[in-house]
């Protein structure tokens, strides 16, 4: 790309984490590439952190080094704001000043963008500015700029993947050592996969926040996290790994944005299921993501990569950079959020799955038939049924076939009733899978 | 998306085969999506065909039709020019016409961008049109703007996939029945997998292409198909196939792109090779495509996806186009060809990996001991031996340790000369595998 005499790109940097060590040390390791990618050089403008004696990955020169990050964003020689900050605040009010400053921004904040998403796209579109956030999305896997760009003459049906490393780590090392969740947990922890207060990876929020911001994309509507439907992992137990294991399945948290038949709304979960061994989610190990998207043309597309970490990330940020930079040369701006379609999120409860319950029942003759009667007073059809245990110990295992969400939550509220049925062990949902 | 009043883009398609019919058909019924996601209507303003009568799988208003390619490529109301011909010429001439009257394109055409891609770039840069080729690599898989732009701020080491829908389907189908490579071609081909003169795929020449551009795009580099190194399929036999069985390996047709260990030069080929059946590649069936792309930050990366087909390659068309027709509502252009790293393709005696080697060897004792020297002379170190079959039907089976591809020639050669080695069977690269 021809360079452009004399110009250069300032970039300011808010945070200086695990992320933002790993942009600065990318952003001189590969200043000449950069540069001739761009078109101009990119020169680092500041650093906004909390803390400046704090030690860091990375040197970085005392002078760029700033507290008064508010100053930073709208300083007339900064371009682009990099914010790895994450959370609402301060994040939100960095970006909406750097935005109203003319910046073009690029961010990593999947919390703020699917809680807020609609504010900040609304600042980039009135000041005319670039919003690029692909890290905020499975790492370093390309996934927005495929679903915004590649696929923008295609009609998604469904997105569904693995969008959080930490509760893959973890499901993956319970299922391949027999570990309890809080053993794997504890593993994770000391391994620096999952953080000292795991909330946000184990009940389910970080994949939650991913799924809002891939379904806005994939079905060009509005969606925030509160429209996910989201259940964590702390509940899965070794004995539902093993038993899920005995049956061909593993258990893994999926994200799946999925539209209606009729294709006017579309439903937004994540949740822990059953997948078969054999289906490609199933091989996704320790940290990685992987996501599969099917369109009506393209067919079933996956992408596998890995899905946090600050180098991985930090390639995704610069990968925006770099777009954004030569976006702000050539005085033009990439593409806008698309909401046109304006489609509605439907309840949980109009999801249609099929179901793995373990329920521990009496040991008395004509228990089948009442249990299989509960699932026919709400049309649940049951596709495999099987006795775990003997005597007291006596579990029955049942597999049904496409049934709504609410059909089967009244199935379990009326088994509860049952006095031949002792425990609801588990209920789990089976994806991946074709039949019927 | 704002729409822009009264504006419309204009798009002349020239072929309308099986993938040009798909684009008719999906800008018909998607047309008030793309409309949105747009910003403004797109209309067909007409369809350049060789053969105006001849059926098709879309209607198409007969007032459109045309066999007159050149007047249609340059008339003032055509805006975007979707060339899905194929092949050199008339391709290559439509195109820089196209160009040279102000039209933006797209082209699926990966064998015209292989041959003569520097003409085509060079002639979009003059004009300020777009070139976008999403369809010319992988199909519906998104792999050219990943590499072009996500990975913008990331250093490539390798790109390594299946990109060759047929051939894929043939290994396959070999690996699966054990067919022979003729029964399983004639089988593709039965299934429209497989063209009446299926040269272009068996012989590598479609994936070299492939490879070509992958190349050129990840190395910042000019690559031509002339750069590749290239072997077909057509010499594998079940035996081979059944051998790599036995050992836990599937061979599958491979473009490999790799940057070179002192990240000055890199090479490109396409050839088959033996892959551990644990390798995510392994499990690509049918005519489905894969590609790793490896980056230093980013990690390891996958994408999987339907590599051809109507619909398939016609999302990718559509999804260009839509960017085509953005960038020229928003008065600018898409990212430019990129060949400032300037990078020389190494010669395949430099390619360093490793090798499976089937000699018939003589049923006499000492032979072993003269084989391993021939491989000791010219530094090659074997990693396993195993002589499968006994007396006059004796084969000795190597596996080497990671070598030179010059080294490995010589070996071979060499081999050829001892009395006691009657037939070197076969001798296939091992790729895949970390070990070296």
């Amino acid at each position: 790309m021809k360079q452009t005499p004399g110009k250069k790109l300032r970039v300011a940097l808010l945070g200086c984490g695990v992320v933002g060590s790993q942009v600065i040390r990318l952003m001189r390791e590969q200043a000449d590439d950069l540069a001739a990618r761009v078109g101009a050089p990119l020169e680092l403008a500041g650093v906004a952190v909390r803390r400046p004696g704090r030690a860091r990955d990375v040197d970085v020169d005392p002078e760029l080094i700033t507290t008064d990050a508010e100053a930073l964003v709208t300083r007339d020689d900064v371009d682009i704001v990099v914010e790895v900050i994450g959370g609402i605040e301060p994040a939100r009010s960095l970006i909406l000043a750097a935005m109203n400053s003319g910046k073009s921004v690029v961010t990593a904040n999947k919390a703020l963008l699917a809680e807020d998403g609609a504010t900040i796209h609304r600042a980039a579109r009135d000041n005319s500015v670039d919003l690029y956030f692909e890290a905020a999305v499975a790492g370093a896997i390309p996934l927005i700029r495929p679903l915004r760009e590649s696929l923008a003459g295609d009609h998604v049906h469904r997105v569904l993947g693995i969008v959080n490393g930490t509760t893959n780590y973890i499901l993956d090392k319970m299922d391949s050592s027999g570990a309890s969740f809080s053993d794997a947990l504890e593993e994770a922890q000391a391994l620096g996969y999952a953080e000292a207060d795991p909330t946000a990876d184990v009940e389910g929020f970080d994949a939650a926040a991913k799924a809002a911001i891939l379904a806005g994309i994939a079905f060009h509507s509005r969606v925030t996290a509160a429209d996910v439907h989201r259940e964590g992992i702390t509940e899965i137990t070794a004995t539902d790994v093993a038993s899920a294991k005995a049956m061909g399945y593993v258990i893994k948290l999926l994200a799946i944005c999925a539209r209606s038949e009729d294709g006017r709304s579309f439903g937004v979960r994540v949740h822990p299921a059953m997948i078969p061994r054999t289906h490609p989610l199933a091989g996704v190990r320790e940290a990685y993501n992987a996501v599969f998207v099917e369109a009506e043309s393209a067919g079933q597309l996956m992408f596998y990569g890995a899905g946090a970490g600050g180098a991985p990330t930090a390639s995704a940020v610069l990968g925006d950079i770099v777009a954004v930079a030569r976006n702000r040369l050539a005085g033009t701006r990439g593409p806008e959020e698309s909401t046109y379609a304006d489609l509605t999120v439907h309840p949980v409860g109009e999801t249609v799955t099929r179901y793995h319950v373990s329920l521990d029942v009496a040991d008395k003759p004509g228990v089948l038939a009442r249990v299989a009667d509960m699932f026919a007073k709400q049309d649940v059809s049951i596709q495999t049924v099987r006795q775990e245990g003997l005597g007291a110990d006596a579990q029955l295992v049942l597999v049904t076939h496409r049934a709504s969400d609410a059909a089967l939550s009244a199935t379990i509220d009326g088994l509860r009733e049952l006095d031949i049925v002792r425990d609801v062990v588990s209920v789990m949902r089976v994806e991946g899978e074709d039949a019927s």
